[in-house]
């Protein structure tokens, strides 16, 4: 017997039917003698009707009554599967954020999680089967309701593991797991086993939106083990702990025994990229040109600087997030006495690729390899960055899927 | 200044434009110098579909878990307001049951409030202006919330108004006010500009739907003044205190200067006949039939004995409800070898049509004028009964229309 915490997404939920469905996992689960705590999600589109509410209501709700409002979805979800549950014959109840509880700061709208109080849970459990929590919720220290952001169920559901020092938390989905790289680009996308936080991190912060970044994060300091994986799998599947589960395993690096070079090639068309050709090469120049964009709290990533022949010019290259690029111009053209340039540009034209392994700390190349495949494929690299274990290139848009796919083939990715 | 209770429908609070609406009348009391606790159903609809989601679930859905669901709506509502009143620069904030809390006992789905704790309500009308209160829930002794059954809202309202000691509780609904009949049988229905708590009672329970019984017997017992007006209303509108405030006042009869004899005349169309003929006239007969109704949970209203001519046989009839007639007819004829009748029949084609009017108590001749105008128009009376303030009648539906227009016109109804 052990202790599973189960978290189902919007899409998972998304009606009766889909509910019921829902209930078949966990009643395998309890059926296998584990004790679960579920952790449900708003049924898919009612989250946005009740922001879209607030917005008609006010351009600019108040936060707390905005929470208020917003986290009746999971406690509509969380009483349906109770339901259905009980129903089934499985002894199960429901839980608000408010009355387990799960405490938050007060940053209504996007708190984070103080502490989970796990009393009741374990009360419960000494004869019940299956707690349902609703996620994305908690009660905040003036005793109000309190969110916690877009996709905050992950979150929740990472935090209550963390308290009830469960197992496993399975996050079950729309996706059966986390792939090599995007399926829809590279037909030969693998579905990984087992993926390291630290490169589901990079993948998540990179636009795989399969998991939330923020519960990732907190899975890893924790040391919660994250399964990801479908919940339109037949129930009844095998759901033995070995290698062969379904879905994939986000994990600590050390529970990984084949470790590949790269796990994964994302990528993210969230930037756009400003050029300004023949700045004054000065001391304090880039100064003059960052320290307004900081102060616009616009969040630059990848800069080149590229010194002319003259020696007393540069061009500046850098990329921001591409709802952000028209204030970048606006910003830079005012600043423009300051900083002397002949010319500015700004393109959303860009992909960034990124490739992705926890393996790179111990293998040089991979850099070099990347640059050497593209270049032969006549794919010319804007911008780089690196971290220890991620490569990242800027490139045309019109590049992306070539790009993708070649590198997917290269680091071996295309048969895992 | 005062402090008034203001509770808004769900077809007053539909939609947003409709709650920016109902806003308005806030803002004309919060300007007047009032503070105000405000009240609100869910948005009309919203129960219906919450509801239908339960009955998807189970045919008999856990009642712990229907409340946390279906109380989701006037949470929302609560917030949205609130949202809104901000937005117009009224300090205004939103309360769950939990919250304040409103403590019910365990009867989950029509729980009864046990206490109003009003610290926080007080503590906030130091400097705010507008508390939103979610009706129809609160948060029974186990921590879980309870809803108060359909039309609880009003109930949450008396409830608050009492505990808070408010001037008035004002009932803001889509009809304008409590009628002498139905406007839509009588054209000349007059408004009637003040009503005592007991004869609203009567028209409450006579089908009359502008308000929850139960509201109107806690208002008489902590003699709460209901004000019944129509949240249509332009909000600009005078707003006195005088006999012309729009709506109609529910109050004790001590504040009703110029008692009418009889108030009004209402109807109920959920009667339904049942007659026993030639049933043996012994002792125990009445106990033999009315038993093992009462024992299937079947509410007699009228009952009506004329003995015939032998003097050894009695024709007995009686009203039950419209929707128990089936069960009745079923439970008598599996008792025909106990009663020994010589024929059994039922019909739903009656209405029950009732004279009301607190005068009563000190005026003779009310049923005898309503007898014989009744007769005049040649209308048969099919069963009586009476109460201190009321005579109600039994006859075939066909002439309902006519009676309701007979007695409003003889009883002085037509201008008021």
């Amino acid at each position: 017997m052990a202790l599973l915490v189960l978290k189902f997404g919007g899409t998972s939920v998304a009606d009766i039917d889909k509910i019921r469905h829902a209930a078949l996992h966990i009643k395998r689960e309890v059926e296998a003698g584990h004790k679960v705590a579920v952790v449900v999600s708003a049924m898919a589109g009612t989250t946005d009707q009740l922001v879209g509410w607030t917005k008609e209501a006010s351009p600019s709700p108040d936060r707390k009554e905005y929470d208020a409002i917003v986290s009746t979805g999971e406690q509509v979800t969380a009483g349906l599967l109770a339901i259905v549950l009980n129903d089934m014959a499985i002894d199960s109840r429901s839980w608000l954020g408010w009355q387990l509880p799960i405490k938050t700061n007060s940053s209504h709208g996007s708190a984070r999680i103080t502490n989970v109080e796990t009393a009741a849970l374990n009360e419960f459990f000494k004869t019940g089967s299956a707690a349902i929590i609703a996620g994305f919720q908690g009660v905040s220290d003036n005793n109000r309701v309190a969110t916690l952001g877009r996709g905050g169920s992950d979150t929740s559901a990472v935090a209550i593991a963390a308290a009830l020092k469960a197992r496993r938390c399975d996050i079950y989905t729309d996706v059966d797991g986390v792939y090599t790289t995007d399926p829809r680009i590279v037909a030969k996308a693998q579905k990984l086993s087992r993926i390291s936080y630290e490169e589901m991190l990079e993948m998540a912060s990179l636009g795989a939106k399969v998991l939330q970044t923020r519960s990732v994060e907190l899975a890893m300091v924790h040391g919660v083990r994250l399964q990801v994986r479908s919940s339109f799998d037949d129930p009844e599947a095998d759901q033995g702990d070995g290698n062969r589960r379904p879905g994939t395993l986000v994990c600590d690096e050390e529970e990984i025994v084949e470790q590949q070079v790269v796990s994964g090639i994302a990528y993210s068309k969230d930037e756009a990229k400003v050029t300004l050709t023949r700045v004054a090469d000065r001391p304090g120049i880039a100064a003059a040109i960052f320290g307004p964009l900081a102060q616009a709290d616009i969040n630059v990533d990848m800069i080149v600087q590229n010194v002319s022949d003259d020696g007393r010019h540069a061009d500046i290259t850098f990329t921001v997030p591409v709802n952000d690029l028209g204030d970048a111009l606006k910003v830079l053209r005012s600043c423009e006495d300051e900083i002397t340039y002949e010319a500015i540009n700004g393109t959303s034209d860009v992909v960034k690729v990124s490739v992705i392994g926890i393996g790179m700390r111990s293998h040089a190349g991979v850099a070099a390899k990347m640059f050497q495949v593209l270049a032969e494929k006549g794919i010319n690299i804007l911008a780089i960055t690196t971290s220890e274990i991620k490569v990242s290139i800027l490139i045309d848009a019109a590049y992306a899927e070539l790009a993708i796919r070649t590198l997917h083939t290269a680091y071996g990715l295309d048969e895992v």
